[in-house]
């Protein structure tokens, strides 16, 4: 079935449920960023393989909404499909609301499955639309060949990596639950789920999580939504003794029905699905608030920052091996976007501990590297010539956290502007992570440290900064973030108080569309500094262990305070990494961490 | 009678109530920032005169809520009243609802002006207290010589200096309520009258607004409520062509009494007072929304904009000339905090279109200059010695605007903390001026830029960077700041995107209390910069013209970009104010604004 085809088989089940407007989301039942096979609804009616991005089908016309990430990939991939790409962001875009709200015919019907969509959302919608059907999954009607739900096993992580009981984290959150006057949560996202009881699966392409809905009760006991076959029988018997009772996965809509008049149910309608939100009796009290459990997470423990810097000592060395075989490789022997990112793999796995990739590697040569997440396939894989720029934002799934590393590596002589802005951005890179700040910043008040070359040049990378990184769960965490816009209506879900153990990217780039892409990415933790008169100051330590290229800086176009950030990095590197690689290849990574 | 004898008059009228717990705001019945004799409540029952504070007042303890600029003056002025001095923003320091909730006995009931408190915060209060009576003045049942309301004239702001019509500054608001279905418009902000209506009155030191409030109609038509005796018969002609009626001040609360059912009426909940809230009929529909006047007036027109360089040109010429002054006498006239402040009036006073000053002048020598808001008396003027740092921190009313300046004098020697402080500061306020940045942006995002030299220092200076300002009217004008803290719930009121045209303060210091204060203020209008792919880019115009002084800067310590940043805007004083001195004046000028 080609794109086109899709599309009519939908608009005919439209006209047949007297729908005159569908939506489809990319988002599964619990709000993930990826999503197991079986919801690829989005990618399925448009060929649109981003991460994010949302369709609306009308009788006459189909659109696709896509933030500045993906603009050249969608403009690719929508060829051909009479879908309209709309650019999030540019000036004169409107919004899906917006068009909706205009487009859809006086009286019209809106239709949309009300599990893939935020109750929030789900409530915008309902107002611009009163009749609005969400009890619907046409994508799914017409989809044949649907993947199934995956059933891959879950399994225990040991309080040696999270530090801290499962019996714990439930208690503290029933202990919450008591104070705010609520019986009980409901919960949808994943990585929640897997945080608060220690758990972890394969339900969705490098993110380790289970696919599951929970209810935590005030007394400390929990209901986990999901197919009980993914545990074994002993790890079934762990979770027992914590509480934990394990009912089918579509129960909890069922349960959700039958919760008692003066029910009182905390929940986070920016996080729980709509459809779950429409089934609630009207008899239950809701505390709509700000999800608990992201805000606790986002804290990694003492215990979690040990293990976290093991995982990035060890992603370090797998880098640093992979940066020298690179350079000393290039122009010699044969390679591509794809033999490179299989080969940074190989070092990868050769890390005790090391699971699978933290996401899609991206591996963008030269032009590919102004796309901003960008994959290569085997039709645009490209060779790597012994000139010009390499791209590879990779990361890795360990026992001991999540990694998320992006290096532009110089694989030969450079034109004089790659040079400049690869100094530019790493300006940029090193003075947010130098950042000194009063308790209570946000990531909105830091992100011009990493921005302000470029804007005082009058350019930008059109994405955040960075974003937080979750441990062993997915490489983008919420509440903080590095952004400079305020989504003033939730501030703290999306740029949270930067607090003591939060993990966030420091990834500034910039992207010049047919010439070439560059970014450096490290990951970063927030800690105490000194504590005075003033207030609790605070700073970053950087995780992350692997050279920047020096073939790509210019140490000119530094102040002297940006080239001691650098020195003074590389030489942390050197020692750290050094006694841990082959002596050939210390030899070059004395080089390569030389004093500039 | 003595504060002491003040407290016990108010809780024996607090008894005769049955009130256990009296708040005493510092606000007018509008919300602003400075009040008319009138409205002193909290000056006259704690004895503490800076801006901001709040005083509650129990059975056996009294408090007084300041924040950081006030910590030192509101410390000496409490001692011996008994008045505990709460310090805001202080680790552990309550605030004044978890004070009340905290102290008040169960059962307990607690009383304020209900006119004096703004819905938003009074509905707060109504939350944490059941009892709640918000219809008693009781500060003013015991304050026998309490002034009068004012009852100065009011006069029209011609178009020359507006650069609007009131009658179109009208029909744009009343277009705007039609376009959100509201009948009318409830305003209590004075300057928010003022500006709507092109008048301008004298019922509030430093602030050239008219006592009123006023109800903005979707047909255009105005009530505005203020002693009629206040304008000329010709004046009130205009205004009745323009559609606006005048009625007493009180009838504000009778009309918002009698509006009929199924009214729609648009309000600033932050804005409007409580007791003006408390008087709507039950069948009155609310539109709660940001202020719309407010973010219309701090867009500062074309025509304001012309008008506020000139009144800058006049300003930077009285400054300068009274700097020249200042150097040049300085260890040979004998002068002082006050002196010298008049000194600078008087030099203001000679420059056409000068109305007033904007504030009351701080002047603060030395140590007193660590007092942000220090005030010299009589008995605390000190004489200015040939050494140290005098800061100067005053501003003028203009028909062509409003201006607010601090310059940090240098008297003579410096210690080395002096002046290295002296230039982090400066490095501070170049920086954040010289920002450039997309359109989006908000004051919270730039601040990192004036703070960062102290913060990497381990320093802070414990107030915004800036403030919006008004155009002949209040210094301080929201919703326009630099500010790092935001408050989540009110974003767009207090951290707005900056817009073209809104004018704001850049004014970072340093205060070491007991040895000397430092601030380095000019004022900012913002500009589009170049339009691209990436989005309109926005920077500041620098419009205060007067030096820095060049005695207090060590060029070492300032990078290459703060060098030129410096030598730049020396220059364009010297080339526009330098034509406008006598000559000897000019040939010192020519050094005092030297390239470094």
């Amino acid at each position: 079935m080609t794109i086109n085809e899709r599309l009519s088989a939908l608009r005919e089940r439209m006209k047949q449920e007297g729908i005159d407007m569908y939506i489809i989301f990319s988002e599964d039942f619990h709000g993930s960023e990826y999503v197991g096979g079986y919801f690829g609804c989005r990618e399925f009616i448009s060929g649109f393989t981003g991460s994010a991005g949302t369709v609306v089908v009308g009788m006459d016309e189909a659109g696709l909404w896509t933030d500045g990430r993906y603009f050249l990939q969608a403009a690719s991939q929508l060829e051909g499909t009479g879908i309209e790409l709309f650019r999030m962001g540019n000036e004169g875009v409107p919004a899906v609301e917006e068009f909706v709200r205009d487009k859809l015919p006086a009286g019209g019907c809106l239709g949309m499955d009300g599990r893939t969509i935020s109750a929030a959302l789900g409530r915008k919608y309902a107002k611009i639309c009163p009749c609005l059907r969400t009890d619907v999954d046409l994508v799914g009607d017409i989809w044949e060949d649907r993947p199934l739900l995956s059933n891959k096993k879950a399994w225990l992580l040991s309080e040696r990596y999270t530090g801290q009981t499962r019996q714990s984290r439930i208690s503290d959150l029933a202990a919450f639950l008591r104070s705010r006057g609520a019986d009980s949560m409901a919960v949808s996202s994943l990585d929640d789920i897997c945080w608060l009881l220690n758990i972890r699966g394969d339900d969705v392409l490098d993110n380790p999580v289970v696919l599951a809905y929970m209810m935590v009760f005030c007394h400390g006991g929990v209901t986990l939504y999901a197919d009980e076959r993914k545990f074994l029988q002993a790890d079934r018997a762990v979770l027992d003794q914590a509480g934990v009772t394990i009912a089918p996965y579509d129960r909890f809509y069922e349960d959700l029905s039958k919760l008692p008049d003066g029910w009182t149910l905390m929940l986070d309608s920016r996080a729980l699905n709509y459809a779950a939100v429409c089934t609630l009796p009207e008899g239950v009290n809701v505390i709509d608030e700000t999800d608990r459990i992201m805000l606790s997470k986002a804290r990694k423990n003492p215990v979690e920052i040990e293990n976290l810097k093991k995982a990035h000592l060890k992603d370090g060395i797998a880098l640093t091996r992979f940066m020298y075989w690179l350079k000393t490789n290039a122009g010699k022997t044969p390679m591509t976007e794809i033999s490179t990112a299989q080969k940074l793999e190989s070092f990868r796995r050769q890390q005790e501990g090391y699971i699978e990739p933290s996401f899609e590697p991206i591996s963008a040569y030269g032009p590919h590297g102004a796309i901003v997440h960008y994959s290569a396939t085997e039709e645009s894989n490209a060779r790597i010539e012994p000139r010009g720029l390499l791209l590879m934002d990779t990361g890795g799934q360990y026992y001991e956290g999540t990694t998320d590393v992006t290096r532009t590596f110089v694989m030969g002589p450079l034109s004089r502007d790659e040079k400049f802005y690869f100094t530019q951005v790493l300006r940029g890179n090193l003075n947010l992570a130098a950042a000194r700040f009063l308790y209570g910043c946000r990531g909105s008040n830091l992100d011009h440290l990493a921005r302000e070359p470029l804007w005082q040049l009058g350019l930008d990378y059109k994405h955040g900064t960075g974003h937080g990184v979750g441990y062993l769960l997915g490489v983008h965490e919420k509440p903080n973030a590095f952004r400079w816009k305020i989504d003033a209506g939730n501030v703290d879900a999306s740029d949270a108080v930067l607090e003591e153990g939060m993990v966030t990217s420091d990834e500034p780039g910039l992207y010049l569309a047919g010439r070439f892409g560059i970014r450096h990415e490290n990951l970063t933790v927030c800690v105490k500094d000194i504590k005075n008169e003033y207030g609790q100051f605070m700073k970053f330590e950087t995780l992350t262990l692997c050279p920047f290229d020096l073939d790509g800086v210019d140490p000119g176009l530094m102040t002297e305070k940006e080239r001691n950030l650098l020195n003074d990095y590389h030489q942390r590197i050197y020692e750290t990494i050094g006694p841990h690689i082959p002596e050939n290849e210390r030899e070059w990574l004395k080089n390569a961490t030389r004093r500039i």
